[in-house]
């Protein structure tokens, strides 16, 4: 039993660190990253190399008769949401890229973050500068191999360096699962994970991650832990028109951002930190030369595009279609999303989804509730477990403890290929009506 | 002082970290990661976008009055003299990649290594068979952010992981200069540095990093401790007929290899790793998820059309002008180095350079010595400190105690671009007939 225990927890490690849906799918066949269905369904997804037979494929897998028993997957953060949109702008965001490009390991010496390539950062200027929802002056951009390592970064930059034990990190509960994971990774000497910020009562220094809006329950957040000794990384992974009213241009120390979230770009593993201090910048730097030498220089010319291209849907609207600037197309299918989820939700007694406050928007100058890329959803009555519930029903999702909260939670993706989504509603509706 | 110590000593963390030259060149300006000078120099040849304009401006520096006066930075090993192939290559090996390409996590759910593209691993294993420097069969691939990341999913994977203390990391001097930076990164209760393996005695488990042939020294390597609770791990990036005759199929239980170094495109950064244990393999991707979440797609595509190129290069001459397969035009370019190396430092009595012992290379089906991508010059006579007196001459290297040396020794890059290695050439051949 306690080998069995080893292993589902190297596993559920694996899965948590993930953001994805790598878990106790098959408790008995733990061996695998997958159940086998699930291996044949999304392989047949990833393989696909060309836009249209890939959306033939879609369809052919929606119109099965088999989707009734199938097992929807909605553990992960996986933003398949995103493809359709990509595919429909055609070659505007195709890059080229030739042989002899990005052999060396430079970017631009000019800049402390030599390895950040110079058209990467201008997308990113512009974006913010478009949307409004980070300050970006008088800051150093640090480009990372995804946010995941740019926490790392962070959390190696301010976690001092030669103290007798390890900083405090804490967050508040609900907490994004990765964190405890990734900061207890290598039993580090400077830093260990110290769980709910709520909890923290100690009379010492501490590092604060603040995501906001908040994975898993969407929520705007601000820090919790009210000492004078903290230090403070921002997540503003979700911190975009699509799932959250922008109310104003944040403006914390260390801020960090992924294009897996903003534009859907999570095969990219790219992300940025905005951060203020030029001596945390450095450390941060230090920590991405040390891990990877850099980052990708191909993902970042592509980013760089998509990035360019997003602006441009809003600022040469002229330029394309009805529909295609992408803020307003995401934002229309995430209202779409959470209409249909709310309404599964609300025809029983048996589920309930958190209430957003109505926020006024600075860049779509309306006001709108948040719409988060995850629900957090609430088994009531006397459902206890609320992931084995829905597994039962095939419907995998993550469970509350792994938030640092109770099993009543679960958190859903919203983010899969609308047929998915489709499928997951039809079923979450058959359920609460029986 | 101690201030100015300890920023030193930060600046030299980045630096060996790096492999690349970003120390001490100017001391006296340590917030600068290069000389104003360097920095210009470096800049105008990295912000080129165009292979025409990139070469003009090549040839404009080198004609340029002021080379004699520069300072030449072969301290990393930067590999851009890879560049002039890929620009003749031409159109063969440009990849283009649609907007709505790698928007999901996931490249293969059918492998264990769910990240690695399919393509990639194809062009691996067959680039592996024509060249015969390792076995692939009955391996897993694990894809990394280049093979610093591998070394460190390495080192985790293989870590005893609930020992009362962290187990030993060892290395030959003189071994390369990152390992020790890269194993005590985090302060790790893993895993910590315990230096040259050949002083290792304790009867305890341990791990050793053999680099074959090895970066500072360019010599073949085996493991030295002779103990039965090592565990090894083989650093193989530059096991390529270019720098070394390839003698055998190399059969270890892990093998790491990069594109850096094999192909030159160190700004991918990109590496793979061909792991004989299952379970091994199983938690290195464990800890490239929680790093990094997996690998850049773009990295990996673009990877695998120039793998599968290298390899049509041999295997379908005709399709190529003479001259143009990959390794047999990289061998004659580190062979004409060599010469002009070894012409300079011969002519003088205050250096000298290894001598390699003649071996037969199964892939070229001839003999030859090693011609490795750094030098590991000795200053012979009174000089003490190498590395100081080359940088008064304006030549940047890295000395021998970053690599567990003495001082005597100074490694230097052979794989600048050609202007570079010329100028460097003509500086070294002025120091010695003065």
């Amino acid at each position: 039993m306690e080998l069995k225990a080893m292993i589902l927890g190297h596993f559920l490690a694996i899965s948590l660190a993930l953001n994805l849906g790598l878990l106790y799918r098959d408790y008995c066949n733990s061996q695998e990253f997958f159940s086998s269905e699930n291996k044949l369904k999304n392989a047949s997804l990833v393989t696909n190399r060309d836009a249209n037979s890939y959306i033939v494929e879609n369809t052919e897998v929606t119109s099965s008769s088999k989707a009734v028993d199938e097992t929807i997957d909605l553990d992960h953060g996986d933003p398949t949401m995103y493809e359709r949109y990509w595919q429909k702008m055609g070659d505007k965001t195709t890059v080229l890229i030739p042989g002899w490009r990005f052999i060396s390991y430079f970017s631009d010496v000019k800049n402390l973050c030599w390895f950040l390539e110079p058209e990467f950062a201008n997308a990113v200027i512009r974006l913010h500068k478009l949307v409004g929802n980070a300050v970006t002056e008088n800051r150093d951009i640090v480009v990372g191999s995804g946010s995941s390592q740019l926490i790392q970064a962070a959390l190696y930059a301010v976690s001092p360096p030669n103290a007798t034990e390890p900083i405090d990190v804490v967050s508040a509960a609900p907490f994004y699962s990765s964190y405890p994971l990734i900061t207890d990774l290598l039993k580090s000497g400077l830093h260990k994970w110290d769980g709910d910020a709520n909890k923290f009562k100690k009379d010492k220094p501490y590092i604060e991650l603040v995501t906001s809006p908040n994975n898993p329950d969407g929520f705007s957040r601000n820090a919790v832990v009210n000492q004078d000794q903290g230090i403070l990384i921002h997540d503003l992974a979700y911190y975009w028109p699509q799932y959250t009213p922008i109310s104003h241009a944040a403006d914390h120390d260390i801020m960090l951002f992924t294009v897996s979230k903003s534009t859907g770009h999570a095969g990219s593993r790219l992300g940025w930190a905005l951060v203020k201090d030029r001596e945390t910048a450095k450390k941060m730097i230090e920590f991405i030369v040390l891990s990877t030498i850099g980052v990708s220089k191909e993902s970042q010319i592509r980013a760089a595009k998509i990035l360019q291209v997003v602006s441009d849907s809003h600022e040469h609207k002229g330029d394309f279609n009805d529909d295609e600037a992408f803020f307003e197309h995401s934002h229309k299918l995430m209202t779409r999303r959470w209409k249909q989820l709310r309404d599964a939700v609300s025809n029983a007694k048996i589920f309930s989804l958190p209430e957003f406050p109505l926020g006024q928007c600075t860049f779509t100058n309306s006001s709108f509730t948040s719409q988060p890329a995850f629900a957090w959803l609430k088994c009531e009555s006397e459902i206890d477990d609320c992931e084995s519930f829905l597994r039962h029903h095939k419907i995998l999702t993550r469970g509350g403890k792994h938030f640092g909260d109770d099993e009543k939670h679960v958190r859903i993706s919203v983010l899969p290929r609308d047929m998915i989504f489709d499928r997951f509603i039809k079923r979450l509706s058959s359920i609460t009506s029986s």
